[in-house]
This record gives structure tokens, C-alpha cells and sequence, in this order.
């Protein structure tokens, strides 16, 4: 019978001792698994694009080189992840075993095409040959295998649209499924940063939630962005503004809501120093919703207690239960979305 | 008729145009108040520790040079803000007059002991002389008025203990009185760093909310101070740990709750790289409430996805109505807390 890992994975963890399998050097890749693990048949890895560019330079732009430099990595750490960057990418794959302990408790069979939806960077990976690289898309295709922990997330890839569509709009699943839970009927919601991809799929989503009774205000610097907004009904209002000027961004966000103050805000804005334009315009007791990876943990805390506001704030979790089917019914049910998307991200 | 400013007190920014009064570098302090402003006859200043200290090195540990350095920088940027660490303070005063736009709308009136729990580096001061300056507490006693803006928070000096030991716990109000919101009858409670200072009265807090029910659990590196706790009644358990090695963390603190998950983490250490270690241990649902300024927003963020936890991550906001009072509580209902901070902090 087979033994049964660490949900996390620290089983496989080999150097340094006692840290999770993304801070580790090393990890075990023996393609052996674990009662509570998923083997996965890797089709390509997606590798981040931080990762890539910096091989790619580093590799003088030459594919074979690339390739080579890929291999070393996954040798040397058992996981493809970057060690200059630290980050790593996801991965396409067919489930090709299920330890015996998940069998029953998880919606996944052999067979199934699936995006792992946790980072290679704490993914056991053993690459046998390298397929082909696709530069632009920084798109690796092997013959490998993974393994997943039984606290892995992943995504049944679904069988009704493209894949890259479905890849472009899982790689910021999190964000909308939050927005889908938070956002009630009636609230009124700004969003800041809302014309980028993870802030259309907020949009839409705060849209379903508050109708209608609700206010969906969207802002951006971007004045043509927000009329396409306006035009699909994604929003209500919108207006464009510098979210790195708090005042302005408050005394537009205010008049777009009759005055009032909002009960939710979510940023998804990719530049710094925009933590004050998302705090001011929300009402004591309401929510504020950082999704931006640019975030300053400390400008926000100080920032909310320098001017009074009683809000709550909240770290954007890239993972909540149902995260990738929320997102995915968005492109199902919405032909503007869908075509916005296949005509930007696909 | 005086007018009325902005709530947050953009109306005194000189430059630049556009930002909040503590990202500007130059205010207006003229001392004729705005009809929604306080005027405080001030008595001292608790210059933030960062700040004296580079203040105090500057000046070579000379007393009048310190005192001429403060009051340069008050007459150049019309607030206490310290060019080179950007941080302020608090201080200390006595309600000298309140505007008409808010005298019915607080529970403050002029003669009225205050330490506003606004900092320093957003307060109009305008220093008149420095009557003396107390290195060893980086305290500046001062001739001299500030003015709070109608976002301004404060808290009353009780009269009903010392004013040191009161400063002290104020310092740190916010977090046990978003202990005191959070935390329900019978949910379990983590808190990592319970032996500091905001700790302790988070610790304190949550045992009197989740009582006779649930489960409260300390953990710090030193063994020494979690027995004070103990024998104080400040948790139900608690043991020594290193909160920059998750794994171990997770371990011991799963065993001291029946190897049940947590409703609810608290965060109050000050050292880096301990998110991993409070969010394993939480429950799908739970919340993870990060206190500590050395708190990394991405950490946290990719943290919680990596091991596919769907917590709610809060930003710990140092304000939160009605937080003096709930701190100040503490001390009254708690001899035992009382004592240690007359020991530890006055």
C-alpha cells in the first residue's frame, strides 16, 4: 500500500528542511506517487513571463539554448521554477493516475484535461524531452510528467471553448470568483484598473451581483477602454482617472454614486501608490478589495488609520472554492465578453 | 461665518496639489480654524522612535540641536514629519476650541485632555518654543498649537490611571479592538507573537470573546513570557515556536486544538516571512488577520493560492470605531495585565 503525504507536499521536500515546497531548492521527483497525489501526462508549461523573458535573454535568444537552460532547472530543482525570478507558470496536462486516498473525494478521473492552477514553482516536475518552444507565447511543449498535492488546485479544462480562452481567463479566476461571492444585491461598486482583463471579469461579475438595484462605477486612465465598458453594459458609470491621485479619484467616485460613499471597492490596478483611491471613496464598514499584486501592505494599513475610515481590507486570495467555474461561465454566458477576449488574449 | 474644509484636510495641502496632507510635503498651519476642524493646545509630542532617533544621530545627541532641527522642519513642512524616515508621532494636548460644524456631532469639548491617535507626519503644528525634550522617551514638551481635521481620531486621556500606562496601550489600539469584533464565542483562536505588547492584548481579548467555548493558543519564541501568559489566564495553551518555519508551527498548533483547523489567525509579529505560518493553520473560511508590519502583500497573496487555501486575508487597520475604549478597557477590568504593562511599558 502506498504511504500517504503531507497534504501540502513537504514530503518531497529535500533542502533546506521544514519550509513548503515553493520556498524549498530541491524537491523529490520521483514520478512514485503518494496515496494523496494526482500524476499528471504534461502536455505544455506556460511559464511565467517574468521566467521566460529572463532565460530567453540569458539564452541569447537562441531556442535550443532555451530549451537546454529548461532542462538544467528541472534537473537541478525538480520543479521548473526560475532561480533568478522565483516564479515558475502552470501546466496542460491528462490525469493519468489518482492516488487511491482522492479517488473518491475529488470531481477528477483519469483521462481529464486539466490546468494546474498552482505555480510550477512548487510543482514536482520531470521532463523527459522537450517537444517544442513557442517563443511568443512562452509556451514550452514536453514529454513529462507532474505530480499534484492533494492541497493542489486545478481546472478541468473545458470541453465547450478554445483553450487558450479558457487559459487567458483561469489565469485571473481568482479576482472574479471573489467579487461573485462579496458583491450582494443593491451594493454600490467601484472599481479601479476595471478596463485590464481581471478587472473586465469584475466588472461583469459585480454587475450580475448588484442588478439591479445596485452601481457598478468603473474607472481607468484609459477614456476609449471604459466606453467599450459602458457600451457591453460591464458597468453602470464610469469615468477615466489617475488612480494614483486619491482626491481627484474620491470626488469622481462620489459624484457617480449620488454623493454617497460605496460599499465595496476592488483594485486591480497594476501600478503603485493606488492604495488611497480605493480607501477613500468606501464607507465606514465597508469593504476594500486589493487584487493588485502592486499593493503596499503597510500604505494601506497606515493609509486607512491617517484618515479615520473604519473599512475592512482584504489581501486578494488568488484561490477560493469554485474560483475557475465562476470565471469560466462569465465567457459561457457573455458573447461580448467572449468576443472582447478571443480579440485580446487569445 | 468660518468655512469648511475637507473632512480629510486637503484644504491645508500647499504642495503638491492633489494629495492627502501626508503625502505633502508643505501644509498650511495657520492656526484660525476651518469650521469642521479641532484646535489643541498642545503639551508634548511623542515623536515615532525612527524618527528621534535619526533626529537625535543628526544632531550629534545635542539637545538644542535637536530642538532646532524639530522646529526647522515644522516651520518648513507646517507639520512634524521627518524628511528622511517620512514618519511622524503623536501628541498629547488640551481641546482649545472646536469648530461649530462639529461641536454636536463628538463627545469632546474644549478643556478636554487628548492624545490624538492620528500621526504626526498629517497634523498641523505650529511650534511656539520647546520647553524640553526627554530623549530617553523621545518626548518634545512644547508651547505650541496643531489642529485635527473632522477625520482626525483621538482618544481622551482617562483619568482613571496613569497617563503613561494609557499612551502605552493606545499605541497599539487597534488590533485587540479588531480582536474584540472578529472573534465569537467558541471559535479558536491563533495568535502568533502574543508575548509583545499588542499580543498580549490581543490574547487578553480573545479569551474574554470566545468564552467558556473555545480555544485561544499563543505561540512566540520565548517560553518564558508565554508562561506569564498562562499563569495569567491570557490563553488556553500555548507553546515556543518559530513563526519563519510554517511547517512546525502548523504541526504544534493543530495538536493544541484537537488537530482541528482555526476559526481565525492573528498576526502580530515583528519579523518577516511569517505568513505561511498563519495561514496553514486556518480553516476553508477562516480568517487570517495580519497585524504585523512586516507583513509582505504578495507573500500573503500567493501564499494562501500556492497551498490552496480559501481564507479570508484581512490588512490589519489600525483604527476601528470605538478602539481606545476597547483597549483602555483592558487595563481597567485586568490587574494582572495592568501590572505587566506598569512593568514592562511605563
Amino acid at each position: 500500500m502506498k504511504k500517504t503525504g503531507c497534504r501540502y507536499g513537504t514530503h518531497r521536500v529535500i533542502s533546506p528542511e521544514g519550509v513548503l515546497p515553493q520556498a524549498a531548492l530541491k524537491i523529490d521527483n520521483d514520478m512514485d506517487i503518494y496515496d494523496n497525489e494526482i500524476l499528471v501526462d504534461v502536455i505544455a508549461l506556460n511559464i511565467d513571463s517574468a521566467s521566460f523573458t529572463q532565460i530567453e535573454e540569458e539564452a541569447g535568444h537562441d531556442t535550443e539554448k532555451i530549451g537546454r537552460k529548461i532542462m538544467e532547472i528541472v534537473e537541478d530543482r525538480g520543479k521548473m521554477q526560475n532561480p533568478v525570478t522565483g516564479s515558475g507558470g502552470m501546466l496542460i496536462g491528462v490525469v493519468e493516475e489518482i492516488g487511491d486516498a482522492l479517488k473518491d473525494k475529488i470531481d477528477l478521473k483519469a483521462g481529464d484535461r486539466i490546468a494546474t492552477l498552482v505555480s510550477l514553482s512548487l510543482t514536482p516536475l520531470k521532463i523527459e524531452k522537450i517537444m517544442d518552444i513557442k517563443k511568443d507565447i512562452d509556451r514550452v511543449e514536453v514529454e513529462a510528467k507532474a505530480i499534484l498535492f492533494e492541497s493542489g488546485i486545478y481546472a478541468k479544462l473545458p470541453k465547450d471553448m478554445n483553450e487558450n480562452l479558457a487559459l487567458a481567463a483561469l489565469d485571473v479566476a481568482g479576482a472574479p470568483a471573489q467579487v461573485a461571492k462579496m458583491v450582494k444585491p443593491g451594493d454600490s461598486v467601484l472599481i479601479l484598473g476595471a478596463t485590464g482583463k481581471s478587472g473586465m471579469m469584475c466588472a461583469y461579475e459585480a454587475m450580475k451581483r448588484v442588478g439591479p438595484t445596485g452601481n457598478v462605477v468603473a474607472t481607468d486612465l484609459r477614456e476609449e477602454a471604459l466606453e467599450l465598458l459602458l457600451k457591453n453594459r460591464f458597468c453602470h458609470k464610469a469615468f477615466s482617472g489617475d488612480a494614483r491621485k486619491p482626491v481627484e479619484v474620491m470626488n469622481r467616485a462620489l459624484e457617480m454614486n449620488g454623493g454617497r460613499e460605496y460599499d465595496i471597492a476592488i483594485n486591480v490596478v497594476n501600478v503603485q501608490n493606488t492604495e488611497m483611491s480605493t480607501i477613500l471613496p468606501v464607507r465606514d464598514g465597508g469593504i476594500v478589495y486589493f487584487f493588485s499584486m502592486a499593493t503596499s501592505f503597510t500604505k494601506a494599513a497606515l493609509g486607512a488609520e491617517g484618515v479615520g475610515k473604519d473599512v475592512t481590507m482584504v489581501v486578494g486570495n488568488g484561490y477560493t472554492k469554485g474560483h475557475a467555474e465562476i470565471t469560466l461561465q462569465e465567457l459561457r454566458e457573455s458573447e461580448a465578453l467572449r468576443k472582447i477576449f478571443e480579440e485580446l488574449y487569445v
